[in-house]
């Protein structure tokens, strides 16, 4: 069948059906698949779809969806020994050792009309015949897609050849098979064409498969990596049972293409399709081997075997390879391969690759030869990136929590009831917070700082306590402290936390308690990680502890009769006293900044009222980061921060427990030497430090001792 | 060769090194793996090795470790047509198609004592010239292995034809192989020949390969799935850093065999070796395809692709095979041949299969049949068993954790740090009861109920609140309840849970709210799910409980002026009353026994003081279950329980929150009927009930109006 006149001949009925397929092995074949070669489906007359040049854009910058696309992978495969070329036209010469050739042959309007309505057929038959203005303006209305008068024959090869490449592998012609063919499909919705897709080419297949082999195959997996959702295909077994369509792509919030919410981790299917949709939504570029693998390890590969399908087909687009300027992501040739080696493992072996998106010439062409080798029997190249960011752990995660409502397989380790709605139900911060309060009444006497409220969130209330007296006390130390860490091992089965199996870990009491011997006053201010009330919703809570900590100056603070102050903090809420201490006048009378950053945050401070300030706090603080502060990993430089961020330490610890308690005697001694120099004119009022100090032992022996639990707070 | 008199030749240095394997293909195959064939280790010499009868038995229940063993697996892959079986003795002429044939020969002592001491390459030498005496002594005496004249040289065999299947790998004479041989290896120690094993094969192949092609192979991985820990391998490799060894086998708490500790989860290597050692020992017998194929996908692939190994040995025992009356596991050939495709996809698919234990013959067979399919390139059975029990998840949690130490991949989702033993470490438990207590105290006026101990715990002290003055209450209401419920999701990167996303359900509040509003007398047992007393460790809970409830009665409940009891139990506490129901003579005064059970115990009345209690319990309790109860699984029947149990119910709720909140009105309506039965005569303390009952939205206003949570303890 030769184009000459630009217009696609109508289908060609005698050709459906009866592929020109060699018959399989006698039946004395041990083992009849490894026989069996690949099949390969190509044909040249597919690149007569093209984009009508209408400006010299169209020259420079050519559509990515690039007529040359079927033929780079073809050769490919050629060039890699794969495949015989014999010509240039190679359709029907295609072959050889390995591969086997699947000719392609135009679907008919009766395969078409399973998926798609009539109107759609009907709009794509009419640009046959449409003249180039008309073609122009169907492709400028359109959604992403565009027209010749060749695309409705190259639309029918396509789709056509995806049909009978996957008869081949159901019947067993050939073990498995890639359908290297354009235009796409999985964007055509069953009304619309769509994002360079005419005909859903998987869909119509899966459809064709489902009713021309009922005993064979009850159930399909459509497997869909390319880089953008499939809404099409989505859409087309939506509340099919009897179709499981696993998604891979980036969302990106909704704003990647196709756009919208529709291939979102929470759109499950509907009706008796529930459960047999399975998105998994990627947040951003950057993906690569290891986030694509552990989505397979943990989510695709379970489902999938749970599942059990008769026959996979791969919506292979290769836009997640690196180099494509659309995905941005890093799919090795290598991961490409893995993936197909663990869908191999399903079905029989019966997968068949069908083409969709992937526009850098030489990515599609390298990533296709990756997936064909494994097809063949090849071992994949072993994996150099086998890590999972942490987006994509968060992503398979909230996929297999969703899941869960569906796959035994994902229940493992999730908690899959939400959570009610009714009352009685609290905020574990909230509740711990109350128990602090608590223990610090009972032990310290230590009560609410009146917070009349203002700027100042309604949520700081509670959070805000002292000792009776301290604006009396010559010393005062100020603590600015993150809720402290929870220490638990969920139930592995079930995912739930057991009470009596977890620990809250609150070291900073050994501060408040040194300060207590000391006789010097606290100020206790807890920040909480968000509000808990509902008016305070969207409320910043670091603007909103700023705002506090300037409060608490003002107010108290500043107007209290100590002449020493030092400065605690602990976590993020470190911004907190930062802040304060780059918008007050505050050199003459805070003796020490001690932040105990962790990992989280180390704040700069911002010299508003003091130009002095910066080398102040330099001089005068003490921040103290955790071993796994991502300030001192390689890629960082490794080098020391710069002034403004106060005297930045690496410690050997890597919890903020652990910091809190083995940097205890240094953070004490830093403390108390400033707060010496600054009172040696006059005494404090506190236990003698010195003789404290000569007995070593004293000092840990007191802090150490645990507070007896006994004295509840009823 | 051939052995006529019993005494085995000395080793055969000729054949060392050069196997009669074929040249690899031309360069010009565009993928020589796949042109490559499968190879087998296969000699019928191996069968000389044999236990010497000595008593009857021997004849009628014969050594597991069984002469026949390996030609029963070669007679399959023959029968399956996989290999030519060209007359009986077939060593020199098996192969065919698909496989290649490659030549067991003796190991060398320069080999064998890579791994092994001298004196125990010795003793082995010496068995081949002991008397019959002798040989029996030595069996009687050893760790369960046996000797005859034969011994020596099968034992070299077995070795040497598992060094040449692993070169023929390394050297791409075949693409992969499996070594059908005996006797086995894994339990053999350095030191002493162990567990049926004499020489250990694989460990002697890992050490002449890193030896051999130190270019080519810097890392071998292990993989030992026999049902027995292969403690041998793992010694040979403890502190070897570029040998991984991973087992998984049935530990049994160290009742096993091998036995001991060795084979637990946290002997993950020592010195450059950590790290590189890994078992996944299950507690029980009856692991199956859906647990291996779990851990799999979660530990040992991950671990596997971020070694990185240049070839992989695997262990292959068949004893884990249904049908094994030594294992008594269900692994399906299906399952074999999927954890066999897995491990293809690693380096570069080399992978040498080697036979160890196993020991049901038919089992053996068709699980190395369905295992060789898999080398050669069938595609692997579906899988018909998916899911993975509890003891399996529980046991890969248990690993991963501990390997998270030594690999970025285990990490995921696991808070590595242990639980620090530093001051100010209290259990949420507490927290929360004493958090309850101040809210119950806020709102309800609630405190303390003295508890004079004798028998009862001091865990318990702060355990029980009441209302003031409900001694003298015509109603009380007696909650019994397990600690509230906790709604989490802990970050699936870092495992921490985060304080402002765990929510506490106390929806009992709920109930204490209606009867403080009835006027009620309310009486509030807490039962801790441990106890966090370090005196009170080992003490059971249960029966404290008990102890607690009976004391209760006694000395307030009994003393009091109630003439209405309403019990009402949450969770397994619901034991503490059930226990006291029967114990106590409490049907005059006890008009309705509530019992939340949701998906927990049923407790029976035990009747103790009285003959009519269980009709009694039967007519005035209501046991509400939760939809996922066991009872009400198919395999229980699905019959209604007895008498004892109660006026059992199936809900339509999971959660205990969503029960307590979903049943309130009917549990209220079927309290307050039996308090109004009783008290006809007399009027009830409390406001009308008529009037509030002729206005039902009255009640439910009231009680969900939510606690204002402003009111603090403080
Ligand atoms: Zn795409
Ligand atoms: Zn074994």
């Amino acid at each position: 069948m030769v184009i000459t006149n630009g217009i696609a001949p109508t289908s060609a009925p005698s050709t459906v059906g009866t592929p020109t397929i060699s018959p399989p092995p006698p039946i004395t074949d041990p083992l009849p698949y490894v026989s069996l070669k690949t099949g390969l489906c190509y044909d040249v007359r597919m690149r007569y779809h093209a984009k009508i040049v209408t400006n010299a854009y169209d020259y420079t910058d050519p559509h990515p969806e690039d007529p040359r696309r079927v033929y780079r992978i073809y050769k490919a495969l050629a060039e890699a020994g794969l495949v015989d070329m014999k010509g240039a036209s190679g359709a029907e010469h295609i072959g050889g050792k390995l591969m086997q050739h699947i000719p392609a042959r135009e679907a008919t309007k009766e395969e078409v009309t399973l998926v798609h309505e009539i109107k759609h057929w009907d709009f794509i038959e009419r640009t046959a015949s449409m003249t180039q203005d008309e073609l122009v303006e169907e492709t400028d209305n359109g959604d992403s897609v565009y027209f010749n008068n060749e695309s409705w024959f190259c639309a029918k090869l396509s789709c056509g050849g995806v049909i009978d490449t996957c008869k081949a592998v159901v019947r067993g012609d050939v073990k498995n098979a890639i359908a290297v063919v354009r235009p796409p499909g999985h964007h055509a919705e069953p009304y619309k064409p769509a994002g360079f897709c005419m005909f859903n080419n998987v869909a119509v297949a899966s459809r064709v498969i489902l009713k021309e082999f009922p005993e064979q195959v009850k159930k399909i997996l459509i497997l869909d990596w390319d880089i953008h959702h499939g809404n099409g295909t989505q859409r087309a077994f939506y509340n099919d049972p009897n179709v499981l369509y696993i998604s891979l792509h980036r969302y990106d919030n909704g704003k990647f293409y196709p756009g919208g919410t529709f291939g979102n981790y929470d759109k499950v299917g509907e009706g008796p399709g529930e459960g047999r949709n399975v998105n998994i939504p990627w947040p951003c570029g950057g993906m690569g081997d290891g986030d694509y693998i552990y989505a397979f390890q943990r989510t695709v590969m379970p489902i999938a075997e749970e599942f059990g399908p008769d026959l996979v087909i791969l919506s292979s687009g290769f836009d997640a390879a690196p180099g494509d300027e659309l995905g941005e992501c890093f799919v090795s040739p290598a991961a490409y391969g893995h993936m197909t080696h663990m869908l191999k493992s399903l079905a029989h072996g019966k997968l068949a690759v069908v083409l969709e998106g992937g526009y850098n010439l030489d990515s599609i062409a390298t990533s296709a030869l990756g997936v064909t080798k494994v097809l063949i029997g090849d071992a994949p190249i072993p994996l150099t990136n086998v890590y999972a960011r942490p987006e994509a752990v968060q992503t398979v995660d909230k996929v297999s929590r969703t899941q869960a409502r569906f796959w035994k397989c994902m229940k493992i380790g999730h908690m899959i009831h939400d959570l009610p709605e009714a009352p009685a139900v609290e905020r574990l911060q909230d509740i711990i917070r109350r128990y602090q309060a608590s223990q610090l009444f009972a032990h310290f006497s230590m009560t609410k700082l009146p917070i009349f409220r203002d700027r100042i969130s309604r949520s700081f209330e509670d959070q805000v306590l002292c000792t009776p007296g301290f604006q009396s006390a010559k010393t005062v130390v100020v603590i600015v402290h993150d809720p402290p860490d929870v220490w638990t091992e969920p139930d592995p089965v079930t995912g739930q936390i057991s009470l009596h199996d977890t620990f809250v870990m609150d070291a900073e009491i050994k501060y408040i308690q040194w300060a207590h011997q000391k006789g010097y006053g606290v100020v206790d201010i807890n920040a909480p990680a968000v509000f808990t009330d509902q008016e305070d919703e969207g409320y910043n809570v670091q603007a909103a502890l700023q705002d506090l900590c300037l409060y608490v100056w003002d107010n108290y603070l500043d107007l209290s009769d100590a002449r020493n102050f030092v400065f605690v903090g602990v976590g993020e809420a470190c911004g907190g006293h930062v802040y304060l201490l780059g918008h007050r006048e505050v050199r003459e009378r805070v003796r020490a900044a001690i932040a105990f950053a962790g990992a989280k945050t180390v704040f700069p401070i911002v010299p508003i009222m003091d130009e002095f300030i910066t080398d102040w706090y330099y001089k005068n603080s003490l921040v103290l980061t955790s071993s796994n502060h991502p300030m001192w990993e390689q890629s960082n430089g490794g080098k020391n921060p710069r002034k403004k961020y106060g005297n930045v330490q690496k410690t050997e610890y890597e919890t903020m427990n652990e910091l809190l308690i083995g940097k205890y005697s240094d953070v004490i001694a830093f403390a108390e030497e400033d707060i010496e120099e600054s009172s040696s004119e006059e005494e404090d009022a506190g236990p003698d430090r010195k003789r404290l100090k000569n007995d070593g032992s004293s000092d840990e022996g007191l802090v150490d001792g645990v507070i007896p639990t006994s004295a509840a707070i009823m």
